[in-house]
């Protein structure tokens, strides 16, 4: 059997905005046995449309499989593996860290200054702190939060863009060009 | 028909960090009907447990009524409904935007200033900004940028955290006394 290496890929979906879409498109994944690492699904500058990115780790012949499947599926206007792309992933961490002493809120404060994080609310008992960034900066910073007591920590999934001025409209086509190899089987 | 205010519902939702369970919970969703405004999924500082946040339009009793139906479904570890209780909402948003000339450079970079954006990528022909916050916050940073031509927009489901001291794992043992409830019926 062919091993390709395991590694992270970034999906960018675009879809209907519409129930039942984003059932539809988990099922997909679930069926075929994917555990999503992540996920976002949110608004587009067009009300009708909604951006799903979602990561998974898979091997490059899977991932491509993956996308042609998910190209068949009506509510699904774009497919993008933007891996293969120069992109910018970013997610959100909100992490709330218990504040066991007045020199540990200095220490925190600190800590947050130098991962860029913003303070989102703040009480004599606790802190509640917001960073954008990738997967090795959540981690890094929930790190060093551990020591003070992590209280909560959510994260949104990523969320992906192509560099430069490339976006994953430019690949709409590539759906009627699957459409079309359809039509001629 | 008793005819409730429709209002949105932030719903924090623990569950088992395994494949299949983002399709199990946005199935329900869909086969009631609900469309959702916005989904975030992502790890928490337990490897095995993850934490989807979902955004929907409802009336409380038919919000109340979909919190116990997830509550019953196996992976799910706890359900909170965040909009009862003084919580933080936060999302990302990546934009990438056109920059016909560098005086639109500058008003764009100004617009970034005090919307708190940071630039993530920038070349000569267009800048993409990162910003958090929420839903009025990023619609207000995309109307100011619609001038200059905004190439693609991207962004995460919302995710909240209570204020103060409190966490949705102190609402884990609902789980257990709704299971109690189950057994009495």
């Amino acid at each position: 059997m062919n091993q390709e290496p395991q590694k992270l890929h970034t999906l960018a979906v675009l879809v209907d905005n519409a129930a039942g879409v984003l059932s539809q498109v988990s099922r997909l994944f679930s069926r075929k046995g994917y555990n999503i690492d992540s996920l976002a699904v949110g608004p587009t500058d067009d009300p009708s449309v909604s951006r799903i990115t979602i990561e998974i780790t898979t091997d490059d012949g899977r991932a491509r499989l993956l996308c042609n499947q998910l190209r068949k599926q009506i509510p699904v206007h774009s497919v993008t593996d933007l891996t293969e792309r120069p992109s910018l992933r970013r997610s959100l961490m909100l992490v709330k860290v218990r504040v066991p002493s007045s020199a540990a809120q200095t220490k925190i404060l600190e800590v947050a200054s130098v991962f860029r994080a913003s303070v989102v609310d703040m009480n004599p008992q606790c802190l509640t702190l917001a960073v954008i960034g990738d997967d090795e900066k959540a981690e890094g910073l929930q790190r060093m939060l551990e020591e003070f007591g992590i209280l909560e920590l959510a994260r949104t999934g990523t969320v992906a863009l192509e560099r430069g001025l490339g976006t994953i409209s430019d690949q709409t086509k590539m759906k009627g060009e699957f459409d079309y190899g359809k039509n001629l089987l």
